[in-house]
């Protein structure tokens, strides 16, 4: 029986989870459930599931949720920083569903595996901002980290009963999102209605305009990097539109080994939860008969500019990759928001990147001082931009 | 260091197979080599790989091996079935490549796995004729049996590291074959220079014609059900005419391992040889990008009625297998000579098949007398189908 906590609960895959679990009673007990906005779903969740702990970042939400669990459960509720780490690091569960978006999910996930927790990482900031960090203390901690994204996951999946030490490259497949076919000049005119509709996965929003840019594939470069301890250049970016084969290890002798399946995050949630096992879930099988074709491109780094940030901030390491990541989510914010336009996204993070004198990352609080410094620089050079654009 | 002996070194596997072991000399050692006609390539092969013994089936090949040797090596020369079977069971020899074509290799096949050899199969009649039998001996005498043909390579690498349990069905991929666009009356007339023509493989021409009636696949089929233990309506067949994806495996939670390739057989022969690692080889990396597309649909058992014939002698199960399987050789021989069409070669599979009372197969003589048996009847139906055509 695994006894589990989700940092996340009310997202995508957060819920995805909990369908997960909820098809596996014998296998999988909830102990405790985090949330940032959603407290309707939330209060929903934990009268369904009767964790011992709910947790939510803001003071008012706490509030907002006792109110609506009126006495009705024996649930804790805890709030801020503090208590997403309490949570995180409870003694009564043994795995922690890490997917709390963005960089707001490293503190809690890093806080869950120096107490020994075992992880399904869906964050993949955890990785990309402090990887060196997380891999000495998964190390030090003997805590078993499984991804619960698509292609991490069948990266994985193609390691399993083959030796580490036989891999060439990996293949990191990507849809190349909504604007693959775009020219330059209609990409400039992108508007975030048009970023958020992804022709193959249903997602939030943030991640859904990182798989517009593709940066979302730059930020899984850096988590493979660490996941499966690759060089960086060992790693390639296929461009796969019909996303079927969620990605691949191609091996010394030539022998490439895919995995592939439908599009939904069922997948690798159970994969994640019952490894290395495979068990039932309720989803259709992949019908590759009706599929008819699947198609392969290289990727167009001149249009998706993305890519080669995220390379090269892995190539310089150390602070940097906090750095592109920070920068990126202030660059898809003012961009949802309507403040710049699509391709100011790459144009912001590269400013950023060139300002930033890269440092060691030696504890969290470095990752969180580049974070901190690239999102206020970001904010800055966009402000700079629009004065200049309005001048 | 792997001592191998090679049924089948002047065949297309054995050419292959003899380049792998040329690859790593540190890894392997040729000790025998048997081959069938091609004196010439066989006297080469033994002057540069100097094993300790050579079989060939005729004695007026054996005598042409030794002129052609002329005494310059010290490589005995054996002939005949039981100089095969010596050859097969050789004390100096731990691996044997089993290569020969049809049912002549599943003697001496058998031989080696009750001597204890290690066995890289390409044989496919020896599982197709004699599954229980083969697999009985095998558990018996732990030996270890690995595939070298492209699919089954396939099925195995997509194996490993996964649960036997978690295993929902095989699907065993198909290029289709010359004819698979071809409407029913093209197909009547093909000639065997068209069914010798493969679009993706380069192989010998029994088997190309297999390829081309899919009776290959139907073949595979039931080497799969015993190489991995499965129940044959796990097995499905999916047309993918590229012939990129060898085979795959999907899982109880909807996740498929494949596995790809260029179309050479020099990565299933190495990783039978090498398993459970992937070596360096010469060849090209597989390059998606360039490929472009790969395609998939359902195989037509109306027009490819081979297919059908095999699953059929499977779920009848006992002698039927061998049947088909001699039945088969029969019609392809009688096709590649100019005296039976193409569409007469699943006729008289079928006729052969509907005369015969299957029995149980609980030794190899059984097995050769459904041989010899379905031989016989094929030859007396073709007869009769043509006397009738000309009366």
């Amino acid at each position: 029986m695994k006894r589990i906590a989700i940092l996340g609960s009310t997202g995508s895959i957060g819920r995805s989870s909990l369908k997960v679990i909820e098809a596996h009673p014998e296998a999988y007990q909830v102990k405790a459930l985090a949330a940032g906005k959603n407290m309707d779903l939330l209060a929903e969740q934990v009268r369904k599931f009767k964790p011992l702990e709910a947790a939510v970042f803001g003071h008012e939400e706490a509030e907002s949720l006792k109110k609506r669990l009126d006495g009705g459960v024996k649930t804790r509720v805890v709030s801020g920083t503090e208590g997403l780490i309490h949570l995180a690091t409870l003694e009564e569960a043994d795995t922690v569903i890490s997917a709390i978006t963005g960089a707001a999910g490293l503190v809690p996930t890093y806080a869950a595996i120096k107490a020994g927790k075992n992880i399904a990482l869906a964050n993949k900031e955890t990785m990309v901002m402090a990887g060196p960090l997380v891999i000495e203390q998964v190390k030090r901690r003997g805590v078993v980290l499984l991804p619960v994204d698509s292609e991490h996951s069948a990266i994985l999946q193609c390691l399993q009963g083959h030796a580490r030490d036989d891999v060439r490259r990996v293949i990191l497949t990507a849809s190349g999102g909504p604007f693959r076919d775009f020219s330059r000049e209609e990409m400039e005119k992108v508007t975030p209605e048009q970023a958020l509709k992804h022709p193959n996965w249903n997602m939030g929003p943030k991640i859904t305009v990182d798989s517009a840019t593709l940066m979302n594939k730059g930020l899984e470069l850096i988590e493979a990097k660490w996941l499966f301890g690759l060089d960086i250049h060992q790693i390639h970016i296929l461009i796969h539109p019909q996303s079927v084969i969620h990605s691949m290890v191609e091996y010394k002798d030539g022998s490439i080994i895919a995995q592939m399946g439908i599009p939904d995050m069922i997948t690798p949630i159970s994969y994640a939860l019952s490894y290395p096992r495979h068990v039932n879930t309720t989803l259709p099988a992949l019908d590759l008969e009706r599929v008819g074709t699947l198609g392969f491109m290289k990727p167009d780094t001149k249009k998706f500019r993305c890519l080669d940030l995220a390379l090269k901030a892995a190539e310089t390491g150390g602070s940097m990759p906090a750095v592109l990541n920070g920068a990126n989510e202030v660059a898809v914010e003012l961009f949802l928001q309507g403040r710049i336009g699509f391709l100011q996204i790459p144009s912001l993070i590269e400013k950023t990147m060139k300002a930033h004198t890269p440092f060691v990352i030696d504890s969290l609080e470095k990752v969180m001082e580049a974070d901190a410094w690239a999102r206020q620089r970001t904010a800055a050079f966009a402000e700079t931009d629009r004065g200049s654009h309005r001048g």
